[in-house]
């Protein structure tokens, strides 16, 4: 099993695939976000995983686009607690350090941090991971980086503090990717996501397609509109809900909304992940 | 009128105001989005210009968090097309420029061009006005930068390619806020912005209150669920409509959601702003 991810190794989204299929399974970092689709496409890798939304930042319209612009399934999903670590080379110590790399969202995060330690002095790098990388590269003692615990494993620095981030309700949910659905047993508590956009802009059509579900006491998990980028006046809704698409109740709605829509796609159905947002419901 | 915004001069929120307010409106840049809320509250600031939903990227959940931490009230909206272009001290040149400064989202929504380009290095930044300005300090002729027209016109620098982009399809909406709501006119095409976190989990409890707004013919122009980082086993849901909460209509809807919402506020009514993303309806 090897796994697509963006970055650089050490990246949260690998740290959230070896949550999800082991420490040892093998990775694949890419450069963008569509070179995790056509890995697993030209099979360079067996699943490859995305952040989709954020607990801070909001949802990442441009991975739904490239969902919807391949024809991957979603086999899984995985949230992942995010948890800035300030780390240096074995040689060097707090006292030390004067500049500190990584991301500006994740220097941002760790706005508190910075404001006790004035002497520290944020600079910007592309990702976190490769922050860290950089530090390892580099014979500067002065300079430090924000990234994850095991991107300092990996590179082999030092942890000087753990939980630099002010907020602790940092999440990710993270969606893994494959050619074919993946097979779901009975015992799974299945979810699936579906996207479409309504036939017309009448009032109430969101309503009307909410209640297909409604009136069959499907729960949904996640609601969300958006314009559509590729035609002006039309709106493009995500859904996540609880069932199986083999369920008769599911199926009859799915059949139902395809009525009401000039664009329906089941993005895919897959067993939920643990550790969901703050141990939110279902 | 003085409108606070994050960021450097230059920064896409301080061209958002201009295009609000007129380009000769006083502004004051601020180091965080926090402070935005603050410089209105204590009346350093007139109004606060923030970003709240990008077309690529999502809605910013951390400032719909601002909205509710602070007692601000949204009094406007404006939707400006994110257009990044290439810039340079007036006597450099595109053939002598090899690396190129910009915020690592701006570099990466440019991705097409530094492919074309191999031979110029993107290097990451806080912000895209902030790489602007340390062009213009710097005396090196090698380093450009990627930020708006307006970014180059304060810093003195010459724009060497425009609308480098890789997607046309990049607006940013942006909300203002101030001290006291917004005194409508009946001529006025008025949107209400609304969060509320719904009594129960019942299943269809979204669709009951979506129901308060159809049968009445209100028109919602955005729905978005998100779990409350402060409630486990609670949702947020956002929601924008159309109409002025003075409207019977609209009052009474709002009593029965209050009824069956644990929390529920308005966040503001404010004229519609023209340019919406892609002339999306209503």
């Amino acid at each position: 099993m090897k796994v697509a991810f963006q970055g650089v190794r050490g990246a949260y989204s690998e740290v959230a695939a070896r949550h999800l299929f082991g420490k040892r399974c093998a990775t694949l970092p890419c450069g963008e976000f569509a070179a995790v689709f056509t890995s697993v496409e030209k099979r360079r890798a067996d699943r490859g995983i995305i952040p989709i939304e954020n607990s801070l930042a909001g949802s990442i319209h441009q991975n739904y686009d490239l969902l919807l612009e391949h024809k991957l399934h979603i086999v899984g999903e995985v949230h992942l607690r995010i948890e800035h670590a300030l780390m240096c080379s074995s040689k060097s110590s707090l006292r030390n350090i004067s500049v500190v790399r990584s991301h500006p969202q994740a220097l941002a995060q760790c706005a508190a941090f910075f404001r006790k330690h004035k002497r520290l002095k944020p600079e910007a790098f592309f990702d976190t991971a490769g922050a860290a990388q950089s530090v390892a590269e580099s014979d500067d003692e002065t300079v430090a980086a924000i990234a994850s615990k095991e991107a300092a494993r990996l590179y082999g620095l030092k942890i000087l503090k753990r939980n630099l981030e002010s907020k602790s309700h940092n999440f990710t949910r993270f969606l893994v990717v494959g050619r074919s659905p993946v097979r779901l047993r009975p015992s799974d508590n299945t979810k699936c996501s579906i996207v479409f956009s309504p036939k017309t802009n009448k009032t109430g059509i969101l309503f009307t397609i909410l209640g297909v579900f409604a009136v069959r006491g499907i729960d949904l998990l996640k609601v969300e509109s958006r314009p559509d980028p590729k035609s002006p006046f039309q709106y493009l809704f995500y859904l996540d809900l609880q069932g199986n698409p083999a369920d008769p109740d599911i199926r009859e709605a799915f059949m139902q909304v395809r009525e009401l829509t000039r664009m329906f796609r089941v993005l895919g159905a897959y067993p939920m992940g643990k550790g969901n947002f703050y141990g939110a419901r279902p």
